[in-house]
């Protein structure tokens, strides 16, 4: 063989090509993120206009990374839609913010696996000084111990799984819950609008879709509390066995915020694990003036809260406290001899603690984004994602052709077009259509939910590149279209 | 407020102070590539000595980002394990190549996620064809389905839900598992040497580690066949309910193959969801003269194998194959009116296929890495990683003072050193040290399984800087502390 074909047989692409376009990469990467406004938020094209465009079959020889690189424009480009977009006004936005983009690429490089501290002490050590970080960024208690998992719904899914593990009498972990006379059905209770992970967590872990005790909720979309002491005492009263009420700050369709305090105290006087879903809104625990939603947090037995959602870190990152390590690692912890090191007994081996035994070196983005912005950085732009929530808030609740649908705690509206005379499925598709045609322009993306058989269009405000001008505009596009749909109804 | 302090307070880091420190960071991470054989592979500190370096509260305000930058060198690097060093050859070693870098820092620009098509059309439809391309490089069968989730534990907590789900007469979707007379004990099986991810799917679902028999080995750490057969008709006797058959190509400890045909005939027989554990091995499907281990595969219900592992794909990506995609969507969908779209029926969403809601845009690695490397070099690379296995393990026989502990399938050799008069925990002992001593050294990483009783050191090659000449220093270093631990013994 050849020096040439050996070259080619074995090793990595060669470190001055990585170099080369490693480069080219950061220049695309800055002008993709200076342009971006000028990109549709949302591509205009139809399920497998992208598929058809790609080869059927690999290559079976390598070829020119300069052909790749082109082809992310040609091929890849026209299907993204665009989270860091501006405009993306959608679902709970999501961006990348520079300085967690940068940690990407370390992590990336480094390419540790943090399964045991002595794979990566940094990332072990990093990880757990980030979680006491942001801990006193949020205000959360002293008392909380954290991981980073990799979504909200892992993390949830591992809260529920620390409820069914905390009644050590149940003997989950070694008898599991199949082919049992003495086990109770385990119930668990979360607002009806609490978040599908919630229902995918008790899918999960086999207490079903019958596991879960949905409750019912006020005019604000808030649990209601007397709703949910009813439940448990009916519950019970049936034999069933209550492991964990979920009380959510922030809920999908209107970031309505549970009545923390009277739930926590339902919870305590039943001893039942008192989880908080914060995923998005939970950063606004940094802010004093949003104290009022998080008052009772230092009553929950665990916490989720998402650094990719709502503190530009790129996406994947969910932040999971609990009180209680000690029923985690139990729920978790299982140490093949493979993974025994010397280090067990006086270091966190965070394997220990959760499914997931690989483990990126995440912990990296919140060092670089908490560093670069600082505290006070963080605050002023999430307070001005509230500011510009509200502005958009007044613009509807002044307007004769809108109505607000929900009230606004955070950053989220919902709200919907008025059409005279029209009521019932009617108003539900016109603002459907609304919606659509809004979205096809490619200058801004929302996206929708149901509110008492109401469709609800919903406009979020919380990505790092969204400036008041860009919420003006929205206003200004969603009226536009909607007196062209009621000028031109065809 | 004055333009400064407004832009102090909203917005991202401006985008040419991102190409800067972008441009710095991919010679930071070229440098770092370049030279990584000069760094030891495994940092020489005690736990602690990390975050005794980083301050305990969050900076107020921002910081500059080189002094964050600089900060990595300083208080990040030093407690680094180096899993992209030629000469970590520990655990199952994962290492990141040049093309996969530069897709994750792709993946973290366009930081979408992808839970349904229209949140990314191209990352679906990439997805959905990069898993194609995969499955014709591993000649794997053509109804094989496929998914990328994060971890192998993910993956296989996804199987083992499959088979939970499968059996519709268990209505577990609905009805969960506890508070249940009718159902019957559910029962795993897999080899006394299968992945502690096997465990942890068991206690994550609810069947409890009673729910798991371990099938006894042969000498070559296989699962034997009729021992599975007899566990299967001892379960059924006692009104067990067996729902899935683990069978691993590739165990942790010594890579042994349990012999699928024979397996996949009893499940079979039995109509038992068959489950094949390839996380590591399973890329070596792609080179014929391994075929022999993955005869049968066309019997499995599900497979794991995760190119994050051995086909040079930085962490985390793992595939899942399934044969049946709608019993893993019936296991894990959950459509709330929120994440309802226009193309449900038309396109796949992703997120109604497991437990993850927010999914990274991880197949631009694969797609980069498979066009740059191309299937031939890709398979060039694992060949060569075997073929160095192989003299590793020729020198090991060939040596009077060590003796190889497990036949070497593929690249991970289990051997340990002799010592004259010496047995039992003594010897255990006596290679507990000399491993230790060996990886103190920084030059060489290695890892330990035990196997009947005896302490092993295990040797993998894997990574994709690893070259011959590495493995002829491993063997040297490993020949020297050995022979100063003989001469002088303190």
């Amino acid at each position: 063989m050849s020096a040439l074909e050996e070259s080619k047989s074995i090793g990595d692409m060669p470190v001055e090509e990585f170099r080369e376009f490693g480069h080219k990469m950061i220049d695309w990467i800055a002008d993709y993120l200076k342009d971006i406004e000028e990109l549709p938020v949302l591509p205009d094209i139809k399920p497998g206009d992208i598929k058809s465009q790609l080869p059927e079959n690999p290559p079976e020889t390598g070829e020119e990374f300069s052909k790749i690189f082109r082809d992310v424009d040609d091929l890849i480009l026209p299907g993204v839609t665009h989270w860091n977009h501006p405009n993306f006004m959608a679902y709970f936005n999501s961006t990348a913010s520079g300085p967690g983009i940068l940690a990407e690429m370390l992590t990336a490089a480094f390419n540790i696996n943090g399964m045991v501290w002595k794979t990566c002490p940094s990332s072990a050590e990093l990880e757990e000084t980030m979680l006491n970080w942001l801990k006193q960024i949020l205000n959360l208690p002293e008392n909380f111990w954290g991981i980073i998992y990799d979504t909200a719904s892992v993390s949830t899914m591992h809260a529920v799984a620390c409820a069914r593990e905390y009644y050590q009498d149940l003997e989950i972990r070694k008898r599991g819950m199949s082919g049992r006379n003495d086990l109770q059905r385990l119930r668990v209770y979360a607002s009806e609008h609490a978040h599908s992970s919630i229902d995918k967590a008790a899918l999960t872990l086999g207490l079903g879709l019958e596991g879960i005790h949905k409750i019912e909720v006020d005019d604000q979309f808030r649990m209601i509390p007397e709703k949910l002491a009813e439940a448990i005492e009916e519950d019970l009263s049936k034999g069933y066995y209550p492991i964990c009420v979920v009380a959510t700050i922030g809920t999908t369709s209107t970031t309505s915020a549970d009545p923390l305090e009277k739930i926590a105290e339902i919870a305590k006087s039943k001893n039942i694990w008192l989880h908080v879903d914060a995923a998005h809104s939970g950063v606004t625990a940094m802010l004093p003036e949003m104290a009022e939603y998080f008052s009772g947090i230092e009553h929950a037995d665990s916490m989720v809260v998402n650094p990719h959602k709502w503190l530009f870190t790129p996406i994947d990152l969910s932040v999971f406290y609990t009180k209680h390590p000690d029923v985690l690692k139990s729920a978790f912890s299982l140490v093949h001899e493979y993974l025994k090191t010397a280090e067990d007994n006086s270091a966190i081996n965070y394997m220990d603690y959760g499914i997931q035994l690989g483990r990126r070196f995440r912990s990296l983005k919140l060092w670089f984004i908490i560093r670069y912005f600082g505290k006070n950085g963080l605050a002023d732009r999430i307070r001005e994602h509230i500011r510009l929530g509200n502005m958009f808030t007044s613009w509807v609740d002044a307007s004769e052709n809108f109505e607000r649908l929900a009230p606004v705690p955070f950053s989220t509206v919902c709200f919907r077009a008025l059409k005279e005379d029209s009521s019932g499925e009617e108003i539900n598709n016109f603002n459907q259509n609304l919606m659509d045609e809004i979205n096809k322009t490619g200058k801004l993306f929302l996206s929708h939910t149901k509110l008492n058989e109401k469709f609800s269009i919903r406009l979020v405000v919380s990505g790092i590149r969204t400036e008041e001008r860009h919420v003006k505009e929205a206003w200004n596009l969603i009226q536009k279209v909607y007196n062209e749909k009621i000028n031109d109804p065809n």
